[in-house]
């Protein structure tokens, strides 16, 4: 089953995506048999309801909604009171979307300390703190761990192993995990830390990691076109339980994002029943 | 102990370092009390016996040697003929500097080939074509895992843990593994790996990992100034019995390399003392 993620078709810079909005996003993704989409709040304002029943009504799920606030490092919002309201913002739209999952990327490695231990342990800490809210709302949230290279400000999740741990820590019924290609592929333990993770993942996102990766964040391969082994990672996180959605998450400003959405669409289904 | 590895002057971009020769780098070095140098081959050219001894003749170590060709990957050179070549020219430098370690940075993921397990199969291979001409000349092949944010064209090692099992697959007592504080500051799961790679750690790097790194390659940062915990690494290398020197290696060509050198050595001799 498949799904998008609507960072594939550029949603978050303006001029690329062809300006689609929420609505027409919906009805592409139903005229061509996928499962779900996944949007990002600056998508939604004030209509998560609306968006919500219309995915309903063109016969697809909202898979998850992207994302909490960081929780932890140097980005994170500048009080504890607004961190807390924008996560409760974020679960308050989930809800209201009727998404599942909220992606809960975590923040980096906190200001004053050193090595990504300390701000694992203020992470879990947080979540804690967020985690009843959220369930009393019926959403999860999927801690996704982020590729090494952002250990300095976005993420203090290197693997999912690290993710586990944070989770472990927490240990609510609604905090679980989301896998992610373009952050795992190159983890040659990703298989038991999945079957470690089992039954806690929520959420598999697809794209590709390109051997020559010119940008730190928006140069993401499109599947097949890079070196990740993708039916070994979709194997290992089918292998722990999971049978929710592939979601294609594609943040590419150099080329995905400037073609015609259209294309993006039909390309990204063509390569899942080819080479995923 | 601790060493220079030239590249922190920025040896190798033009208008960097002031363009200090290896001659003058060796005098710095010797006046602070440094215990050694590791240099690269740009810089030696026909010169490695005198270079060599100049250093010893200043009272200090020619610590290591960067680099080999890359074994496998898009970046390989085009034959095995010139592969082979390339391999034995960086040895027969290494042996007539009298340098004890040759840096192996192993090249990305094989074409043709998807994830890290194929390329890390035939690098053992390729590896161990090349082990034998190495402890013939006495000389030590140290395999440094990278970030995974190289591992698309630049490794297929990742972890300590990759680079241990790659070892293991070639099982030459003259291979062991280089520990760069940039490549492995992320990893959770780093002492456990440090502790099973015990005997077999030939070099120690040291630098920071900037939380706002701003460039994939050149932006590396002097000890304190980034998130890496440099004492826990350090304690790890040393716990596995790792009783070299710790080697200064910053690639950073929008700040340190735009400095006066002997300005980057006293920095890095004061940050060695108070934050390693």
């Amino acid at each position: 089953m498949l799904a998008l993620n609507t960072a594939t078709l550029g949603h978050n810079l303006d001029g690329y995506g062809a300006g689609w909005s929420p609505e027409r996003v919906i009805d592409a993704c139903a005229e061509r048999g996928l499962a779900g989409i996944v949007f990002w709040r600056r998508e939604i304002g004030s209509r998560a309801f609306a968006i919500g029943n219309r995915v309903r009504a063109a016969g697809m799920e909202v898979v998850g909604l992207c994302r909490t606030p960081f929780l932890v490092g140097p980005l994170v919002p500048p009080t504890r009171e607004a961190r807390m309201d924008d996560f409760r913002a974020a679960v308050d739209m989930a809800a209201a979307l009727g998404a599942p999952v909220l992606t809960l990327v975590t923040g980096g490695i906190e200001p004053g300390t050193k090595g990504p231990h300390e701000s694992q342990k203020r992470l879990a800490e947080r979540v804690a703190e967020g985690a009843d809210y959220a369930a009393r709302h019926e959403v999860n949230l999927a801690l996704e761990p982020l590729n090494p290279l952002y250990g300095g400000n976005r993420t203090c999740l290197m693997t999912v192993r690290d993710a586990l741990r944070v989770c472990d820590m927490v240990d609510a019924p609604n905090v679980g995990i989301a896998v992610d290609v373009y952050h795992v592929w190159w983890d040659t333990t990703l298989a038991e830390s999945c079957a470690a993770a089992r039954g806690r993942i929520l959420g598999f996102h697809l794209c590709d990691w390109l051997a020559d990766t010119r940008d730190m964040l928006l140069d993401r391969g499109m599947m097949g076109d890079g070196v990740a082994d993708l039916r070994a990672i979709r194997a290992a996180v089918k292998g722990a339980g999971y049978s929710g959605t592939c979601e294609v998450e594609i943040f590419s400003a150099g080329n995905w994002w400037r073609r015609d959405p259209d294309e993006v669409l039909d390309t990204m289904i063509d390569r899942f029943r080819t080479v995923c």
